[in-house]
């Protein structure tokens, strides 16, 4: 909550007595973020009510800060005319964000009221796959030509400024609408007043294609700094713009992806708390199911060498430790992997490099952790060199196996053009656990002699 | 890589053959993103040569873009005066960035050199701590007065554009440096050029303050779609600005670092390739241990039950099945409500809410796992009723307990003001590994009546 809570309980107040103009009032003054927060907090009942009296820029502003369910209720809850009039006022990218998650016949109806230039725009931006540059751009911008001088490009601001998502970075296109130039405010700034755009621009500009990730885009905002991208259609011509603020959004939700990934998860699309009982359960299933087979894998392992188990029942003891240890110490190397590959800092090329980083790595580790376990071991079971050597070897052994295969699996899926998220912790730990059993048994037996 | 290889190659030739001259003017042609890019490459020895060569600006702009290792290098390579006079062009955040890396000897004696501001605003900034607002703000930013008028301000923008890392939002302060207002260049430009600032500003300022977390910073930035934040002292006084460019860089190592705690590992400061064995060793053994040393709870817990696995020891088997499954379906819910919070979807009051949307999800789940395996035990060990019994009500009651328990530890460990990011997969896995045996064999007693 990031207003007073005063301010919230006045506000709450009016709302309760029903007081709208009064409650108008309050809200227009209120930063949209800040409103949007209250409306969310009415009954469903009344939201719509209180949303009707508002103007209809700023309800039309305030409405892309709504979260996506009270968007839907409130498209339903008025006419098809005053959400027709909302959409035309959104910037066609949060409009499409909307459209987007409404049943196709919803859509219809409340396209056949907005203007014709602003149907012609969402129906092309409904096109672009989900994870397209196209998909997060906005069709508002400010055009320049080259002929154009600074002092008219001014103008040109100030005419279009209100319209635009952003007017701090300027376009300019030629008659075709092929991009020809960029140019910056703060440039503009600096130039006089009667110098022509065209000699001051930028002619080297760095954009991204309709179908181009949207990663990619995000990626190369992020490199240079930019407050925003240009987006360009099959034939170069100039479609859109993608502005910082949505890039912020594309990376939090990138990492939201990579997180549910990583877990054995499908990707949610809603907010936790706003996700049903049966799509999480629908998400979660099918890694567990795969998973849960792969274990059998390991149990077949053990049923292998059960004679072994009876002959030294102490040995089932070490299980957990060592599976374990070998889980951890094998997640810690993916993790790490799978973020620098999304990072940009680990490629293809590096996994010789990632492997003997690891291979040191583990061997530092394994043997400081079979030194703790050793003395652990003296101390419980005093007077079982066998256990001790046993375990100590199979425990390095595990963990130089876990973390190479952890540090390596994830970039031979990168070069297999796969996901490299999925071969994070809960992959692993399955793979590490069968490996590190049949190391364990196999030591067993061989120091043994049995 | 984003250069076009050709113009690298080119780069490189030039660069191999000395031609200085030729390629002090291809690189001052490119992208200080891409300038940088090709300087990294350089053998270590010419870097400082080319770079040497680079006009003062332009190099020094470039530099904010090298790797920290290149800026060191560099740092140590040219003389103190060189390296004073890029510390002055630079940015202060960015400059800070660079020092704090640098031994304290060489930070003093680089600051000798540079001019008096300079080097009270560094010290000032190298104060803060490392998560605060403070230590990523910059204080190169425009400051507007009431009693100015809109074509006054366009004048000290103007004036002061090129030192400031943004324009684009100017800050309004009274004598004493108080932050009175706020206003955009795009409101600037539909104003009349003898409106009076004080008129037209935002007078309800949204900031944070120096030592607030730089995490809260991002938050507003992404909360509100701005493009900067003012960052005021304890007497409110203005003394810099946080602007979105350096937010997405926080949002990113937030999130690696969230990867890291939630794969039991300290975070790390550098890239992957660009850590140390011996580093990465010592982020990883500390919890390796902790989990080791919990894992022989689990082994201890087999230990107990070692006459009932005498007795059936086919049990054995189903081991790794029940605990991996249980293992993976915790750490599910942990990384969803981890994340939830992260994006503070998901607060310390939701825990009701989050224990009974698990404990359907678990149901659910669970009922559709043991099924899958029931039919799998009735395929391999036909004719064992009490094994199927025994194994899939262990199974149902595993996943709900680690759903429970992997969806409300980290809103307890939030509530207990730790990371919530800690009761991640290795922790939960740990735990849930022992409720899992428990449980299993208590099953495996009641139902078989030894």
């Amino acid at each position: 909550m990031e207003m007073e809570k005063e301010l919230f309980e006045e506000l709450t107040a009016l709302a309760a007595n029903k007081e709208y103009r009064a409650l108008k009032e309050k809200l227009s003054e209120l930063n949209k973020a800040d409103a949007a927060e209250f409306l969310e907090s009415l009954p469903p009942k009344q939201l719509p009510v209180v949303f009707r009296t508002l103007h209809k820029e700023f309800a039309a502003e305030l409405f892309s800060y709504l979260a996506q369910e009270t968007q839907e209720q409130l498209i339903t809850a008025i006419t098809d005319k005053e959400a027709s009039a909302i959409i035309d006022e959104l910037y066609v990218d949060d409009a499409v964000d909307v459209l987007e998650e409404l049943p196709a016949n919803v859509v219809k109806k409340l396209l056949q009221h907005t203007s014709p230039e602003t149907r012609r725009l969402i129906n092309q931006f409904l096109n672009y796959p989900e994870s397209s540059a196209g998909s997060i751009m906005t069709a508002e911008f400010v055009h320049l030509k080259k002929e154009m001088t600074v002092n008219q490009a001014f103008e040109r601001i100030r005419q279009v400024g209100l319209d635009s998502e952003t007017v701090y970075t300027c376009y300019v296109t030629d008659a075709n609408r092929r991009l020809e130039g960029v140019i910056t405010v703060r440039r503009l700034f600096l130039a006089d007043l009667d110098t022509l755009i065209g000699d001051i621009m930028d002619d080297d500009v760095i954009f991204v294609h309709t179908y181009d990730d949207r990663e990619e885009a995000a990626r190369i905002i992020g490199r240079y700094d930019f407050l925003s991208l240009p987006v360009v259609d099959q034939e170069n011509r100039l479609v859109g713009i993608i502005t910082i603020d949505d890039v912020m959004d594309v990376i939090q939700e990138e990492n939201t992806e990579d997180f549910e990934r990583m877990a054995a998860m499908l990707p949610s699309q809603r907010p936790y708390l706003k996700t049903g009982v049966w799509e999480l359960a629908k998400n979660r299933i099918l890694w567990l199911l795969v998973l849960m087979i792969s274990a059998m894998i390991t149990g077949s392992v053990l049923g292998h060498y059960q004679n072994l188990i009876q002959f030294m029942p102490i040995l089932v003891t070490f299980i957990p430790m060592l599976t374990g240890t070998g889980g951890n110490a094998g997640s810690q190397s993916a993790t790490m992997v799978i973020r620098g590959m999304a990072l940009d800092e680990i490629e293809g090329k590096d996994m010789g490099r990632v492997f003997w980083k690891e291979l040191r790595v583990s061997l530092l580790v394994g043997t400081a952790l079979a030194l703790v376990n050793c003395i652990r071991l003296m101390i419980t079971y005093p007077g079982e060199p066998m256990v001790y050597i046993i375990v100590s070897v199979s425990l390095v052994l595990t963990v130089a196996l876990a973390k190479t295969i952890g540090g390596v699996l994830p970039i031979v899926a990168k070069l297999c053009k796969a996901d490299p998220a999925i071969m994070a912790s809960p992959l692993i730990t399955t793979i590490v656990d069968a490996v590190s059993l049949i190391v364990y048994f196999s030591i067993s037996l061989k120091i043994l002699g049995v």
